[in-house]
């Protein structure tokens, strides 16, 4: 294997390092994050820097650009305090990507890309009608990344829609059967396939595997 | 769709709802993390709430649940600053999750599950000889996540080792051909296939296709 020092990955060409280092992490659970402002405009971003951060209170984390990268989708979730995570899947994908394009303020996403809002469950901010997992949150808390002037948005499950056959008997849900869709690097997309589930793991005792 | 309050997801049994919530975020880029203690003990743990923080500079962050969950990782780490975070591919899958036991603080997950630690540039920490993507971090800062006393350990990027033939022209590390493997929930792994890259998205623009 070759080895990459900082140094010499500090001496690229910032686009270059940029796609590098945007994949090196791993694949990414890239979905669209629905908003909708004080003023009734909605937005919808692309995000892959998700995060499951605990089951137990059901809390998702996301990375936010720094503000002046990025303020549409933060400073309505700062607003309001709702928001909607939606998967995205091959049928709509280059739709989803579109979305990163910098649209001004007024301007409402969907509309742009041809996504549909769907309103349910009298929430404030509309899912993604294409998308066959959908959660909806409220904002817990929103953590500053001093290093690099990122943020930690941190929320709170309130809902979820999917359908019941992609869940196991044991409650995963089998997010192959839908195509979610993972990201690589900043600009691509993939698709997975099962390989296997394991059982829990404890010492000295052998690994037995779950169908999945 | 089926709708799914968070009332009635919290009543659900304890493990029914783990599986279900672990999976909803989507498909997760695991990893092993591997240090080393003060004492010279290696240690070896699975991962798999990685978030790309940056790239300039180049941060990655992991979430790490409560310390008296899962003490060894973050401890070694805050003592001595130094790790690494290594891609799992099918060969060594199995070993990956058997690191999830419970193993005593004296004893090294490397020989237990009989993954070779590999020490390189003079590294603290070992990397995993069998991982086909290693790259090394110095601790940044870790952030308590108070709302579920998890924390968010950031690091800056040191190293790394790949090969240079997954590299694609323009810096992206094309994963997908070292098999580089994504998790599913708690212990659901898989594998990854390209479908497509878009060129980068500006309003009123058709959107490119790139090769992936």
């Amino acid at each position: 294997m070759k080895h990459f020092s900082l140094e010499e990955i500090a001496g690229w060409d910032r686009f270059y390092r940029a796609n590098f280092i945007n994949s090196l992490s791993g694949f990414k659970p890239v979905s669209l994050i629905s908003t909708k402002s004080k003023e009734g405009i909605n937005n919808l971003a692309i995000f892959s820097n998700i995060v499951h951060i605990g089951a137990d209170p059901a809390l998702v984390g996301f990375i936010n650009r720094p503000i002046d990268a990025a303020p549409h989708t933060i400073q309505n979730i700062e607003q309001i305090g709702y928001y909607t995570i939606n998967h995205i899947h091959p049928s709509f994908v280059a739709a989803a990507h579109q979305t990163s394009a910098k649209y001004d303020v007024g301007i409402s996403e969907f509309e742009k890309v041809g996504l549909h809002a769907e309103y349910k469950v009298d929430f404030y901010a509309p899912f993604v009608m294409e998308s066959k997992v959908q959660y909806a949150l409220e904002l817990a808390e929103i953590i500053p990344i001093k290093r690099n002037n990122t943020f930690l948005v941190i929320g709170e499950l309130k809902h979820v829609f999917i359908d019941q056959e992609i869940i196991a008997n044991d409650g995963l849900i089998n997010l192959s059967k839908v195509d979610s869709m993972v990201s690589l690097g900043i600009d691509g997309y993939c698709l997975t396939s099962p390989v296997a589930r394991f059982q829990y793991a404890k010492p000295d005792k052998d690994l037995g595997i779950i169908d999945l």
